[in-house]
């Protein structure tokens, strides 16, 4: 029997993780919810937000009998880790996203000192600059609130003139952020991308930064860290042939999910069904 | 006794037509909720509007006594006006903001074309169109969904950076509509402001358009129509002395709410009080 891995997200960007899932588990079956009724997480409080994460984890577990939680949301991630694990049984492992991103920070960067761009609650979390300094990183941390809705909005394409403002937006942004930095006397090498959102922008960050710095995906280093508990769990049995199995759930419209949904994922997601967590 | 008014938005763009009811009635009692937990509206469904908009009218009517509802909100008015209605006492009026937006854009207009920006949700929704038809208006509608998070990150001051790039993205949705409406054959004179963040936009805006176009603000107009049934309910009494009323509630941080909407309010909001409507 396959293992049941149950993804969470506040909305689509979580599916940048669920794809990194898909191509290192194929083998395995997904069930992904995003809370979309409620999003943005990012620019609510830790109360709220462990709140909702909580609802979204408990159905994943007892309505999709979920074995494994991965917390495909960076928000949710930074203030609702503990709140989710409780509000599980203690035998389904959440795997976070912000854990395995500083690893990955740590085995990328030579100077030590880190970027993270992220949303507002993310960055006043301060999880990041924890996770990354329990390491022995320096990391700065910068709220990016307008890249979500950028993405979202599709203005992502460096050739047109949509793209070209996004490429103005992050520009501000990163502006601000080195020059944060080189008040500190910091050396940055490495930037994290700590929004699930934020892997849709790559081309316009790759161009927007000094070569040599080196882009962190928290989606593909969480993909990682499940890898190597399915492993560890499941030595033995060889992976059964045949299609990944997916389901996807929202709390709103489905119609939107599946539209901007497969962006993110990179293929169809398939029907979505419409979940209600009494929000 | 001073009528109690029950103002309700999913957020903070509300304030600014708290603000303009404020100035035209500051004799009367206020109560205005923002749902900011479970905010923004305007990229969700009609159905999750309309539950959320309901709790929020229940709460005021019931918990603070308000007698007259204003839906401060474009999105939660053209969706879920019925929806408030059902769930509030007959005897209460509920007050959007469209029909009074349409009815000033036919006072400006003299081609009798009008254009209309809003969220993805309102103009989803036609209500502006159906508005503006019903009132012998042609009206082109465009979402705009970059617009709130623009405004909501404060880059709204057009002699800065961050403004310039708020106004290169108004201009992106500018020449849109224009050529849209160019195609149409339309010939538009008025310029409706379908969301209660634009206002805030409102030096950005007149820059973008061609000189002669009217900018209507619709919470100007729906203020103006709360003061009609104050004086058609209440003529005979005078208006006590005194200061204005006025407690607000949010259902997530109250910190972010006092920080943010004294910009939209033009003053202080004073404490906020947090609800839980059980979301």
């Amino acid at each position: 029997m396959s293992p049941t891995i149950g993804v969470f997200d506040s909305g689509f960007g979580g599916l940048t993780v669920l794809r990194a899932l898909v191509a290192r588990a194929p083998q395995a079956r997904f069930a992904f919810i995003g809370d979309t009724a409620r999003l943005p997480y990012g620019s609510k409080s830790r109360r709220t937000i462990a709140r909702y994460a909580a609802q979204s984890a408990r159905f994943l577990v007892e309505e999709q009998g979920a074995e494994y939680l991965v917390i495909a949301c960076n928000t949710a991630s930074a203030l609702a880790l503990d709140a989710i694990q409780e509000a599980v049984p203690s035998s389904v492992p959440v795997i976070g996203v912000i854990e395995p991103g500083a690893q990955a920070a740590q085995r990328a960067s030579k100077t030590g000192d880190v970027l993270v761009i992220a949303t507002d609650a993310t960055v006043h979390s301060h999880a990041y600059a924890a996770a990354c300094s329990a390491l022995g990183l320096r990391a700065l941390e910068k709220a990016c609130p307008l890249l979500v809705p950028l993405v979202e909005e599709g203005w992502t394409d460096p050739e047109i003139q949509t793209g070209a403002v996004t490429a103005q937006v992050l520009r501000i942004y990163l502006d601000e952020l080195n020059a944060e930095a080189a008040s500190l006397g910091m050396n940055p090498d490495t930037l994290v991308l700590g929004c699930t959102h934020y892997p849709l922008l790559k081309p316009l960050i790759q161009k927007a930064i000094p070569e040599g710095v080196r882009v962190i995906d928290s989606a593909e280093s969480a993909a990682d860290k499940l890898v190597m508990y399915l492993c560890h769990d499941q030595a033995a049995p060889p992976p059964p042939a045949g299609e990944t199995v997916l389901r996807c759930f929202a709390t709103d419209s489905v119609e939107k999910f599946e539209r901007l949904g497969s962006r993110f994922l990179g293929r169809p997601t398939g029907p979505v069904d419409l979940v209600d967590l009494g929000g």
